[in-house]
């Protein structure tokens, strides 16, 4: 390819394929396997879509569908951080700096500031679409651990407290489904799926 | 849940984490699996980003996202159709048509219709941002066959013909790219993973 900035944008596209072997420890509604970040992100795109009637109303579709595309793509170099996992936490800010770095090294400059951007936004948990994007992600792992009778809060013996500081972005930023997280997350209790 | 469209949105939601067991005929970038429907709609959301400079100035990134987002849902029902087999492909629109009408089905009726708008314009490709939009579904197959040494082409004997009447939206959408997508189609010939 004579054309160097092209050639840098496709080798980031091809290198992004391997988020689709990155495994999250929340599994398919089917419980058939892991699922991975990369079927996970479009998943929250789709969700985004859905339910942008629940958003704030300052929130940008646009920037909300950005930031779920790009939320994981670190994790291409850092692998998944499981969110129940005290010390991978630990280490997890550290880790994806420099898959950052890495990966969106590989873009012409102005690109991987602007993806770098979307993934710090997302991160960073303080714009209005940065909420409701990180909202979406805690209500979809709650969606496939309620799917496939308690997942990895079962599989990892989950303690209530922890689910509940977990999904807070929702009660933050998509208050009306806040009712329907509790009446889940209890539900799951009384069924010992989750450590009470 | 006592809210009976918010029980909709979730049931839609939940629904479509099938897409993520329907395989499609090109494979990762590793050659290790066939992809999935839903991790491939992401990767076109990234390069749907990382392209835009390529695409036709009025293309909206925000209309281009919700596309592609929506573009091969009804799969959860209708399943994948491989572009090359001209029987599935002549059976696909009523099979996908059927599918739409169930999926986009379970939402309240005014989101059902935003959804079936977005698949529509996509399979139209009329519009400046379904052209886009397609052109990125043909480049991102392109990439992953070219990285899996030759994929679906060599797997199924594609003839160089067929290659190129079906990459033919990134000639229209994406001009500066078509020089590489010759530049490809023509070395996966010559080394015998494309039948001339």
């Amino acid at each position: 390819m004579s054309n160097d900035r092209l050639a840098r944008q496709i080798a980031f596209i091809v290198e992004a394929d391997k988020l689709k072997t990155v495994s999250r420890r929340t599994p398919l509604t089917d419980g058939s396997r892991p699922e991975n970040s990369a079927e996970h992100s479009w998943h929250l795109a789709l969700a985004a879509m859905t339910l942008a009637e629940y958003a704030p109303p300052e929130a940008d579709l646009r920037r909300v569908l950005e930031l779920v595309t790009v939320h994981d793509i670190v994790e291409v170099y850092a692998g998944d951080t499981f969110a129940y996992d005290p010390e991978a936490s630990a280490t997890k800010a550290e880790r994806e700096r420099e898959a950052a770095e890495r990966i969106f090294g590989l873009l012409p400059g102005d690109q991987a500031m602007y993806f770098r951007e979307c993934w710090e936004e997302f991160e960073a948990r303080e714009t209005v679409d940065a909420k409701y994007a990180n909202a979406l992600d805690r209500l979809q792992a709650l969606l496939q651990n309620m799917k496939a009778d308690g997942g990895s809060w079962q599989a990892h013996r989950v303690r209530r407290e922890d689910v509940m500081r977990r999904m807070e972005p929702i009660h933050t930023s998509l208050p009306e489904l806040w009712p329907f997280i509790v009446e889940v997350v209890d539900r799951f209790c009384a069924m010992g799926a989750i450590e009470v």
